[in-house]
């Protein structure tokens, strides 16, 4: 039996944990391919959008992560199935037995007007920078007398686990924020719209109102059954007519797939590419898609959640089922075991649950959220580099987070 | 006796350490004006640069930093000494009684063809991230076989302590992206060009050779007696007619005071301002000029050296003197109180020496530069933050230094 070449497009949750299973694989040669040279750890985003972590934190270089995987950093722009093979932007054309396509997903704008130009999306380092950067450099601006005094209202337009998480992050900078700007630090607020009836609508009606409670707690105006209407530069119009001013747009409303694959298959909802039970795409049996790029409708039902769990146990399923291919084994169908979910809104503030009907709140869902986040983090070095930040964000609080350069 | 109201330019060592003494005054109004709002730590901008520390360890939020002073962000571009103001880019005027000039220095290039196109600076945290970008990219660019192998020499020009740090830090870089890189980490390497015949000019002869050999067990090739000629982008041209190909050449031969400020007065070497005995400058008696911009020569001999030491010495007497000046005391002269210098070269890899002839080498030079480091950095977070990090490099070396995100 010849080898078998895996090409994995995407180096995060998904593609990573496939590439781990499948590098044990003897008679597999794995290749990754991304356009980033490091893995982002990207749950906790919001905590370098609001300078919380420093953006190193969350980065891990991905070359030599998984010994034995070849790692190409590059922009895959098409995928031939027929040819079996990828080519990326600068022109490489890679060819493959199996591809794996890990793509994740995109912020998304439902086409409202001005959301493009004047929100920042959360879905990169270099969102979060900018987000951090807007933040910080509003408070400058507004000190200066360059820009008015509402420019110092965050609006989060989302109110799922990201947003919450965002509104809540926010709100702790401000208030850590009051030392240096005495003068103008009281006209800083938080505004946390969604368009559903409820926070976290994947959660229980009970950890939906305890995190609209715990935000409320923190000073974050919290708006549901509000939608967006359009966005101008500097305020942002909803559909009740209530126009709020704003300095900094936060954009957690929704993410999709990529674009570029939708015509590679049937779309889902957020034009997620619909897969089989194996995890391949119909009509394409050697290409796999996985994570927030692909739709898995167990029992016909609604497509799995764009989660990190999900994502990772999707990799190792495809991971195993290509490994059964190669040493001629049975393919599994893909059965997700969910395990609960969970989201913080600040300091000793978090909800948390499982399927079995475990609800943690306060301080004790925070620690677990804090406990797995950090045992889920790639790399030693950054373990300890987060627990650092986070032991001196949260003990010696009143100094304020880590936040200093603005350029 | 009516209020006095001084301004200081410049939130470095010497301008921060003249505020802190001020505002002890009570009848002294301080206001600092800097382009940024965070304090510099530039003795460890070589580790940003070398991706051993993430940015915001080196930077400190000078707002509030020191309570009872004001701060403002701005550009200076204009002193006027008769007027008593001084005015800003954005053509704000400021008006003083007492102005302190501590704008410290800028890299100077002495004119070299092709140095301001193709060398990286090492003076502002743009400069460190620029440099790291740029080591870190040309490892992809040369992977990918889009830069040629001779991209991964690095010439660092200049043998005082910043070029000395630089390239064993680079060394060491170099060497713990062995693993990442295998099939091209060999041909990585650093050399090292300075034009006078020995590295380290200020020290003793013996610590001159000592980090010599340090650097070369470190694998550098160090060149002395060696004077750049010209620069282009992909090589370095040498005085002895050799030809150094290069990816990345990093600045560190020269530091010249601001040109802006050239027409002020009488100006010394690197266009540094010459002062009076109190550190006035000559003329214009309510202007102190401090730090790296002042030349101050005790008995006639040559300018004070351009360190935080002589900064800091200059900050707390300036500030002294016009507290006197404010409460009706006498001035008094400077006099520099010289501790000694330092100079690090690696792990475990410094010299250290004082007036008094001690001579530190190795691992006990190392840890006394360690701690004062540690003790000089702004802010407990930002000491807690760099021991972490120091403590992971130097415990765990073979993981490799913290550096994943290229963008």
């Amino acid at each position: 039996m010849r080898r078998m070449k895996v090409v994995i497009i995407g180096a995060g949750f998904a593609g990573l944990d496939a590439a781990k299973l499948l590098r044990k694989c003897p008679r597999v040669d794995v290749v990754i391919v991304d356009r980033h040279p490091y893995q982002l750890f990207s749950p906790l985003l919001y905590q370098v959008a609001t300078g919380a972590l420093p953006e190193d934190d969350i980065a891990y270089p991905v070359r030599a992560a998984i010994p034995g995987v070849t790692f190409v950093r590059g922009d895959v722009v098409r995928i031939d199935p027929q040819a079996h093979h990828v080519r990326l932007y600068d022109g490489q054309v890679i060819d493959y037995d199996q591809l794996i396509l890990a793509t994740g997903s995109v912020g998304t704008t439902f086409g409202i007007p001005g959301v493009e130009e004047n929100a920042l999306q959360m879905k990169s380092i270099a969102d979060a920078r900018r987000i951090k950067t807007r933040l910080l450099n509003t408070y400058e601006e507004v000190q200066e007398g360059r820009l008015p005094r509402e420019s110092l209202r965050v609006v989060v337009v989302g109110g799922g686990p990201t947003g919450v998480e965002v509104s809540g992050a926010v709100a702790e900078l401000q208030a850590s924020l009051v030392r240096e700007y005495p003068d103008i630090a009281d006209r800083a607020s938080v505004t946390l719209v969604e368009a559903g009836p409820r926070l976290l609508p994947s959660f229980t009606e009970e950890s939906s109102a305890h995190a609209k409670e715990e935000l409320e707690q923190l000073g974050v105006t919290v708006k549901v059954d509000t939608a967006v209407d359009r966005m101008y530069e500097r305020d942002v119009h909803l559909k009740t007519g209530e126009i709020l001013p704003a300095g900094t747009v936060v954009w957690a409303a929704g993410v999709a797939a990529p674009e570029r694959w939708s015509d590679l298959g049937a779309t889902g909802p957020a034009r997620r590419l619909v897969v089989d039970e194996f995890l391949r795409l119909p009509g394409a049996p050697d290409v796999w898609v996985i994570g927030d790029t692909a739709a898995f409708s167990p029992d016909g039902g609604a497509p799995l959640p764009m989660v990190a769990p999900v994502a990772m146990q999707m990799g190792r399923h495809a991971a195993r089922n290509i490994t059964a291919l190669a040493t001629g084994k049975l393919m599994k169908p893909f059965h997700y075991l969910d395990k609960g979910q969970m989201a913080t809104i600040g300091r000793r503030r978090a909800v948390a649950e499982t399927p079995q009907g475990i609800r943690l709140h306060g301080t004790p869902a925070w620690l677990a959220w804090l406990g797995l986040h950090v045992a889920y983090l790639a790399g030693g070095r950054n373990r300890v580099s987060v627990l650092a930040d986070w032991a001196w964000n949260y003990l010696a609080w009143s100094i304020g987070p880590r936040r200093a350069i603005i350029e």
